[in-house]
């Protein structure tokens, strides 16, 4: 591999090191880009006539970092009008765009969250005062505001206010810092129902990624949504009038007696929450009338109520489809500005491993050089010094590999003495052998005959025994025997990549925390000592379809995660608004006068021989966050829903029906997307397994990498005269005498990462992104007829760069 | 065209003709087909030798007979083993294959189901004697014999006991033939639970091949079904262990106090139906056991429940791709055996005009010369005298079609004098015309807005007006009127044919009704009078989103009722079990020591300023089979249903609890499967309107065919010498005089059908077809390499065909 000409020169030149001279060096094209030709830069007159530019090393680093910041972008999907255009909003883009900052971030919009659990109507173990909480408020509020300053610098103010969600965070952000100046002056809380806009500081983190994303797609899915809702609604409408003309006539029945009552059963009706109460009155009287109820549950709750599951479904494919396409053209276009940054103007067509060199340093700075040799190898696909462009667009797939050298077997014990490696051999082998796991799958179903028969022998409530049973010390020992088995035979870290085994062994774990807590006596970690149960789980994995099933589970956990933090989200605004209304309206024996009084007065009766208490619901109020929290979760599961309702508005007004009509809905559109979303993942999983029968992909995506002795020599060579640290050139040093010491004339790496569901994508849909990726050039070519230039330029992709970069041909 | 020799001999001589002879001519292969040289039907003296052969004509006879009888198994999805054998069995197959006896099949059926009605624990106003329910029992058991007796003689005895489902209700009918006779004898109605088993009647019968469907698609969704089942069922069995441990030492907590307990509330938890309460007791002691609950409902309800339904979603798609390919080869397999007998050993290669003729005779004896023609023509892609095998293979799609003359503008009043037609056309314009449209629009807004308001301003009860209200009047006026307008406007035939314009006439029609009702002041017809605001769902016409959604429904339609009607014959047999089991087991303050004691004790209550009465749930029981019904649709539902689980529990023992879970899991099944049906349906059609963008296609399929006055007359001589029907010959000669008399020498003939599910189907798998076929074809020549033949006797997709028929090479 021959290094490349140090004072080769790049073909464009980034718009910092323009924009910095543009004030000396008038450029009649108005800034931005500026290709400089070569002898521009080679002859020392030039040089001395534009010193400003640096060395010719210099204006590399601005290339390099421009291209990892491009690559940055495509990766996050961030849009390029974002870019940093000089170099003052470079350094803020550096600022913002930093782990530190992004915590920083977080904090700040946990604490604004968390402060309600201290505010007002506080958890009563975790009240605060109120210039402390106030003031706590107050400071986060000022992080956020210094947050949004650096992102002003970076994004500039045209940008900055052109960018929708920033804009209504500042409004927020205003309204926030107004009312915690009012609480500080009165000493008082005043009724804040804009708290219920708190999550926007949260929801705007870097890290809440997948959360905005959650809540783009429900957005996305709100038209056809809100269409069949309609639908619903009309149908409601027109039997709640129906039914009121059927029964009002009656005087027992107290759930038609009004138009208006009559729609509120219907409603509640729909969520299936009063039926067969709401039908008892009516078909007491006359048996027919449950032909109107049978009715109207088959078209609504049967019939509308899964279309628009199917309408969703449908919404939620397609949206998957065009995020995937749009961010797959989106990567391909950063991938191809940063391709241009790299080439030189002598060797346009190709990027030399110097430069892959310099741009891995930006991009991934923790990486090693031989990794990155390896990368660079990975990538090149033909026996050329240079990255092509078409090789280049690989370059998300291949960086995430995590690479190792190859060893026959490919045991973590390899490099011991001969006797331990024995040993370690044959624990691997038995640990693999079938008749190992079956031994295993036998004790665990003894194990859990052995739970029920023991939960089945105890007959008069359960008495937790206050010495450890025998028979869970033995299991216990068996199973930690078969762990440690099983770490030692693998090595950790083989043992702890499987679901299964990280599985196992917390459930191990948890179990051993169990006995200490048994014989140790406390009582309030019982519970540990009955998570044994789910050790059964494991004897799942013998049926393939059950693997499938959990895998997919395993897969999903992360979106699923965020599904969850998107509706928690979604919880807080309504138990602040909650709380703001419904605060301290319930307790008990209120709401004497409502149909549902019964379920919030609290007396003791006898049921058979014991005695029951009765009159609960007063529990589920909104006294605090934590109760709101609780009693929105009891909304959302939908059952006697209706008696919280009833219940507050009795102490209310009719009017508070809206607030839980609207809960519902809400709760609703997100179920239905979960629902959408755990179809949509199981369905694809299941077509890709069978489109792909046969192939073993368990393994995840595998590179392999061959590397001789000469070749690394010279990356020894590169990275001195390069400048690399003198720990990175020792480890390339020490990898070059071991292949000396063991006469290897050549070594393999392997390369490995898990896939991921873009790889699955990208393979289900081989045959559509053949047609996008033409499309997109068709596109771009139609526009300026210029290979690569005309995607820079391209006006539909990249409005904004347009302006700011002009793009000259190769002479 | 030229009509072919008479004389001309058939390749294959049928079975029948084969059987008739067998005694007579030893035939060394064994009956079956039987191939005869020309020359040995042709010269006179083998006539002679094989005179039972009869005239050729004969045997041309039998062919037809027996393709038509093909092309009807290919239709109706019949295995081809069940093909009648010889003469006596086609004879019965023919008995059989009547829609009389479809009727009386479905009669019988029916009314063993009915009978329950008026049995033992009957419906009161319908109590018969035992001796004539006893008695009309025996009847329809004895025409099921009758049936079964048919159906022995058309398959033959093999045949029919190799047939699972025949034997099974003949084994059902085996032991309702002894209890009906037990029954007469005893004069008293023993426990007869095996009468859960009646509805095996009413599945076997012809015209409810939907249903079998519907049976055998649940059935094959099971295996996937129960494994997430049993998922769900370990982490209830788990939970039910931890929340014993949890919580059976709170002495107030009656949902845990024993493993059982634990496990029927978590079960019922499942359902959601006793949220929150089975919470209440554990919460009100320690806030953080919500968690327990909170885990619980989120991992069986949000997700395993949704996989589950992933599950069956995806095993349906599968099944149904299946079911259609080998429907679709099964067809074209049928379509292979007509065009083998259709065929002449002259002209082995295709069907003369005189064959198909023949041919439709017998499958479609009600079709008319002239349709008959046409159909030929449009099967005939090339243009040659012959239906080649590949035209034959478009049978199935052509043969629906309704043929009309075309003519311009195409108006149902073409033929009317000058005056009226304009008259007319001038009605059609300003019915199609978007004013008119919108005009419509604003009375049914106005209307619907009227409604609402009339119904608001009803204060106290609904009190029905004895005189007819004046804008009732007006506004019915209003729509008859432009019923009547449209009607003349666009012909009944073309204003029926739109689902829009019948369920508009239907909804007018209703309101006319209301309006007799009103002014005939007939209280318990009321109800149609409230119809009228169902005028207001035609507003959703306007967005495209609705029709797409209201033509799904109503294509949806058909399939929904068979489902509903599956549902129902679960139901049924639920019903019948929980009589026997559970009748007259409730009754008012029944149930006292049971939790749910207060649903049961009746007492009038005084809420506010109403009086209401409480414990209407014992009216939910099985003493006979309607309120069962209702009972079990209240099951369904699930929201409180172990209110009456509970009920029947505390009056009979725990057991009973198996009845009711068996059932919540069976209307899982079904239910998931109607929202996998719907889901998938859906999704289908969304997908099709979008590949099909553009294209326009809501006239349904449209062939078109131009004839011109030579054929004409050569068909009325075919006619003529073929001895058809003097009426038949009459209408040809009417055409063929009309078109001398308006001077034309061509003439265009459209036929058109509406699209179906099979239509799409094809359209949507295009591609994948052809794969099929070619993979058919490939499998066939394999074992043969015959192109023809081979299918014939292919013994994969025909095992006893090829014992029967031996084919020969055409010399």
């Amino acid at each position: 591999m021959a290094l490349p000409d140090d004072d080769d020169v790049p073909l464009i030149l980034t718009d910092d090191n323009a924009g910095r001279n543009r004030e000396e060096i008038p450029n009649e094209n108005g800034g931005g880009y500026d290709v400089i030709s070569a002898e521009a830069v080679v002859t020392p007159d030039v040089r001395d006539y534009r010193p400003s530019y640096g060395s010719l090393k210099q204006v590399w680093e601005m290339n390099y970092q421009e291209a990892a910041i491009y690559l940055q972008e495509g990766e996050n999907n961030d849009k390029f009008f974002t870019h940093p255009k000089d170099q003052k909003a470079l350094a803020a883009y550096l600022f913002v765009h930093n782990h530190t900052f992004y915590v920083m971030e977080l904090i700040s919009g946990l604490l604004l969250l968390i402060l309600s659990l201290s505010e007002a109507p506080a958890v009563p173990s975790l009240r605060l005062d109120i210039y402390i909480h106030a003031t706590l408020e107050l400071l986060a509020l000022l992080t956020v505001v210094f947050e949004l300053g650096m992102k002003m610098r970076w994004l500039g103010f045209q940008t900055f206010i052109r960018h929708k969600r920033t804009m209504l965070k500042s409004t927020v952000l205003f309204v926030q810092f107004i009312e915690v100046i009012v609480v500080l002056i009165r000493q008082t809380s005043h009724a804040r129902v804009t708290r219920a806009l708190r999550p926007i500081f949260l929801v705007d983190c870097r890290y809440c990624g997948a959360v905005r994303r959650n809540l783009r797609q429900i957005f996305q899915s709100l038209p056809p949504f809100i269409d069949i809702l309609s639908l619903l609604l009309f149908f409601m409408v027109i039997f709640a009038i129906l039914g009121f003309y059927l029964f009002s006539a009656n005087p027992l029945d107290p759930y038609f007696s009004t138009p208006e009552d009559s729609l509120v059963s219907l409603f509640v009706l729909l969520t299936t929450a009063n039926f067969p109460d709401v039908m008892m009155p009516a078909y007491s009287k006359n048996s027919w009338t449950c032909v109107f109820f049978i009715v109207y549950l088959s078209i609504e709750l049967y019939f509308i109520m899964n279309l628009l599951l199917a309408v969703v479904f449908d919404t939620f494919n397609d949206v998957e489809k065009k995020k995937f396409k749009s961010l797959l053209l989106h990567k391909r276009l950063a991938m191809e500005h940063a391709f241009r940054l790299l080439v030189s103007k002598r060797k346009p067509n190709g990027i030399s491993f110097k430069q892959f060199d310099g741009l891995m340093r930006f991009y991934y700075p923790r990486m090693n050089a031989r990794d990155k040799y390896l990368t660079f190898k990975a990538l090149k696909k033909r026996n050329t010094e240079l990255l092509g462009v078409e090789d280049f667009y690989n370059f998300y797939e291949v960086t995430g590999l995590k690479w190792k050298a190859k060893r026959s077997g490919d045991y973590w014990f390899y490099d011991l003495p001969h006797t331990p490696f024995l040993i370690f051999k044959g624990i691997n082998i038995l640990v693999k052998s079938k008749a190992f796991q079956y031994a295993m799958y036998v004790v665990i179903t003894v194990n859990g005959i052995w739970i029920l028969a023991e939960t089945l022998m105890i007959k008069d409530g359960a008495i937790f025994l206050k010495i450890v049973p025998w028979s869970y010390i033995v299991f216990l020992t068996i199973y930690g025997v078969e762990m440690l088995l099983k770490i030692t035979g693998l090595g950790p870290s083989e043992y702890f990549t499987s679901g299964w085994n990280l599985f196992d062994f917390l459930v191990t774990i948890f179990a051993f925390v169990g006995i200490v807590v048994l014989a140790f006596d406390m009582e309030p970690f019982y519970f540990i000592v009955i998570l044994r149960p789910l050790q059964l789980l494991r004897l799942f994995k013998i049926k393939r379809r059950y693997r499938d099933v959990l895998d997919t589970m395993f897969e999903l956990l992360p979106r699923m995660a965020s599904l969850g933090l998107t509706l928690l989200i979604f919880y807080y605004s309504f138990a602040i608004v909650g709380m703001e209304f419904f605060g301290d309206v319930l307790y008990r024996n209120c709401c004497n006068n409502s149909m549902v009084a019964d379920s919030y007065r609290w007396i003791n009766r006898t049921v058979g021989d014991r005695t029951v208490i009765q009159g609960y619901y007063s529990l589920n109020n909104f006294n605090n966050i934590l109760n709101s929290f609780v009693t929105l979760f009891e909304l959302t599961v939908v059952n006697n829903w209706y008696i919280i309702m009833e219940g507050v508005v009795s102490q209310t007004s009719n009017w508070s029906r809206i607030y839980f009509m609207t809960f519902y809905i809400v709760t609703m559109v997100v179920l239905t997307i979960i629902v959408a979303f755990i179809l949509d993942a199981f369905l694809f999983r299941m077509n890709y397994s069978r489109k792909n029968k046969g192939e073993e992909d368990e393994n995840g995506i595998v590179f392999e990498i061959e590397v001789d002795k000469v070749e690394i020599d010279r990356l020894i060579e590169f990275n001195k005269q390069n400048g690399s640290s003198s720990s990175e050139v020792a480890g390339l040093f020490k990898l070059s005498s071991r292949m000396a010491n063991n006469g290897q004339l050549k070594m393999v790496f392997i390369g490995r990462r898990l896939r991921t569901k873009s790889d699955l994508s990208i393979k289900m849909y081989e045959e559509e992104i053949q047609e996008w990726f033409e499309e997109y050039t068709r596109t771009n070519q139609m526009q300026h007829d210029q290979p690569l230039e005309c995607i820079l330029n391209s006006s539909t992709l990249l409005p904004s760069a347009e302006l700011r970069q002009r793009s000259q041909t190769i002479t």
